[in-house]
């Protein structure tokens, strides 16, 4: 193998920002990017950023720099070796964890230089980005501390997840994407060409998860999820990040929304504690409020009146649009003090064909849990009876012919079960206040935009 | 709420097979799927199967039942409620944790019959079934204990993988698996009909990984890949999961090839400390052999002469082809005792376009990572300098205006980095010595196979 060097710098001594705690008066290499800058004469401050923090670095005329040395503007990547000190007394940054230190640089070496304006100047308030701006520029904006703060406050929901469901005897699966038959009878798919053959990208892990209630009997997925619908509002991704899980044994889809309603309150137990006070500073996000009594549960025709009501109306479709849910999500937060609300009793026309019926056939066991004023997901007990779910497909217009793996499933045996599926883009967005479903997703997809 | 039953027995007090230890001597509730039947007149014995485990249980003439009696064959779903006992010491099946209990069975419910004989007898050894019948059936095949086994150990291997990257301050990643264009170039990917638009699932989350250098400096993903392959082999899969990471400010390739060895020795030890002893006997894997001095390194010329000699040929193409790998793999573990080698020093101009070239440009910084001969994934350090980027493109044939996005990441400051990509499916298959990846995907896509 060959040795070339891409710094003169011995990279393998690099530490980390964060961990210049422990070289307080030592010598240390670090390396990362130029955040901030300001120049007097031959004195350059420096916040140089890497991926564990943000540190002040202070270059003089003394230090030795090699590389291109007109174009270490903004963004481009050093690599600095110098004396990690305390800073005076009225010079501490408090907003940040190494803002009491400083290094003064010893030598710097410009590894990556960026030589042309950047398209945007990162170190002002990322807030008044316009949208599509952020968007367009995405590996720029997403290195802003704020939008890094929101891609790690996600990845702990999932984590808080993962580690609920694990520690209860769930099994991770990764189900198939590439499906050979719509899931839910053929709307909102987008169609692939498979070896010449037409087959679909999954809009859910549906079918497979309850299959694998039948091998593990719990089991949950985090997962890419698709949805071919043609909405652009502030909600909607065609491509999302599902979590999903199925529950096998259960009582009722009470016992659901129960498991649902733990898994919340431990991830949100978790996030108190493990996100970092610097994030919670530059997140800056209301606690989230489950009253002692649980997520409050309301009927779909309960909600239906109440947001008549609040509109004047007397719309008597059983039915949440988007206003709607904001004002059920408001009513809900007024009344029992509850961010959640586990919405039920939806009738079997407006729900999937799996969805287990209430007796008189009318209803759906099913639920969506609205979390302030927005559809977070939905869930359902199944159905487990193969006579009932066919009929259930032929009433919704489908052939069980098409489906003949899934329906074979409930002639080898299936406990009652039941599950759900959330989205965890949503899930940040709101728990954050985001405007925008877009800024919780790293590269979002949208009608318009498959770029970058 | 209605409140529908679909159990008389209260499914909320059910436990699960793995808990009856502390139950001895009292009545419990269990649910589960009839595993293996003996009948003797009145006395039957029955293997219950749950998600956690096995147990006996002995119904007799006593023992009342409801549901449909005549159809609770083989994986029907029961639910029962009696005493659980000791076994007599000469019954004592030492094979399972709960081998030397059994249920006395008072009551038993048939929840879900299967009144049809089913398409194959469960209870014998799975691995005498036909691959495509195991496919075919695999709603039901995922059910023998050694399939669960199959997977939990995948589980497990991919916990590691996360537990070993968190560990050290990697962020983990969702990267869109809708892509505008084809990563390496136009080939072996699938077109999506994305709104009237084409546009393609992506092979590798590579660009994206890179980016999120860029914001995160240490990045790793578990996600679908897509790979529009044509080959109908056993180590091919159309769809698996991936194993990727990418890392910032690295010396040299040596680095990745180091930190990839550390996760393995990671997960090796994970594996070792928490299969259960049941699984490792159900699935009978050798241990892992990597050398104290680390996995070997060997060049690609190398590699190709070794095999030349075996083979008694003179092919001086610098290529492995799966036979090759199979040579190198057996080479490799006689000679070091070492189930890993790293394959480096590959051409230019058979690796893709953003790998770093070395000096003289005829090699790349990159190696494969072959596994008991198959390879298991593949890595590199890859160009972060802009000119270059452009320049290598052109000499792969592409048209640097087709990558925009990625080609501007690099004008905005990036560092020296690499990493790799592994697939899951590869690892388990490898580690447990299936004859085929298939086994190691829960519903595997093939050329030919897209269902279930």
């Amino acid at each position: 193998m060959t040795n070339d060097k891409f710094a003169n710098m011995d990279l393998t001594k690099r530490i980390q920002i964060k961990e210049i705690i422990e070289h307080v008066g030592k010598d240390v290499i670090l390396g990362g990017w130029v955040y901030r800058k300001r120049d007097h004469g031959k004195v350059s401050f420096v916040d140089l950023r890497d991926g564990s923090g943000i540190l002040q670095i202070v270059s003089t005329g003394d230090t030795k720099v090699s590389g291109d040395k007109d174009s270490w503007g903004l963004e481009s990547v050093i690599v600095v070796k110098g004396l990690v000190k305390e800073r005076p007394a009225h010079m501490i940054n408090s907003e940040i964890p190494t803002g009491h230190l400083e290094m003064e640089v010893k030598e710097m070496e410009i590894i990556s230089p960026t030589d042309e304006a950047l398209p945007l100047d990162m170190s002002k308030d990322i807030d008044k980005i316009h949208l599509d701006t952020l968007l367009n520029y995405r590996t720029l904006t997403l290195r802003s501390p704020k939008m890094q703060a929101i891609f790690k406050f996600s990845e702990k929901i999932e984590e808080g997840y993962r580690e609920f469901l694990k520690s209860d005897s769930f099994t991770e699966i990764h189900t198939p994407k590439i499906i050979p038959s719509a899931t839910e009878g053929g709307a909102n798919v987008f169609r692939v060409d498979y070896f010449g053959k037409d087959v679909f990208l999954a809009q859910s892990p549906q079918f497979y998860k309850q299959m694998m209630v039948g091998v593990f009997e719990k089991v949950f997925e985090v997962g890419a999820v698709f949805r071919a619908e043609p909405h652009y509002t502030s909600r909607h991704l065609n491509e999302f990040t599902g979590l999903d899980a199925e529950i096998g044994f259960i009582e009722s889809v009470a016992d659901v929304m129960g498991k649902l309603e733990k898994c919340i309150l431990f991830i949100a137990e978790k996030i108190a504690k493990e996100v970092s006070e610097e994030d919670k500073k530059i997140l800056n996000f209301p606690a989230l409020k489950i009253p002692e009594t649980g997520i409050p549960k309301i009927t779909l025709k309960e909600a239906v009146g109440i947001i008549n009501k609040k509109r004047g109306s007397k719309d008597d479709a059983l039915d949440l649009d988007s206003e709607g849910e904001r004002i059920l999500g408001k009513y809900i937060q007024e009344k029992y003090q509850s961010d959640f609300a586990f919405v039920t009793e939806y009738p079997t026309s407006a729900r999937p064909f799996y969805q287990m019926p209430t007796k008189d056939g009318k209803f759906t066991e099913s639920f969506d849990i609205i979390f302030r004023g927005l559809e977070l997901g939905t869930g359902a007990q199944r159905i487990h009876d193969p006579k009932l779910l066919v009929e259930s497909m032929k009433k919704h217009g489908l052939n069980p012919k098409d489906f003949k793996d899934y329906v074979d499933l409930f002639k080898y045996g299936m406990p009652p079960h039941g599950g759900w599926g959330l989205g965890l883009e949503r899930f940040t967005k709101q728990w954050l206040g985001l405007d925008n479903v877009r800024l919780a997703s790293l590269f979002p997809r949208d009608v318009k935009r498959v770029n970058p």
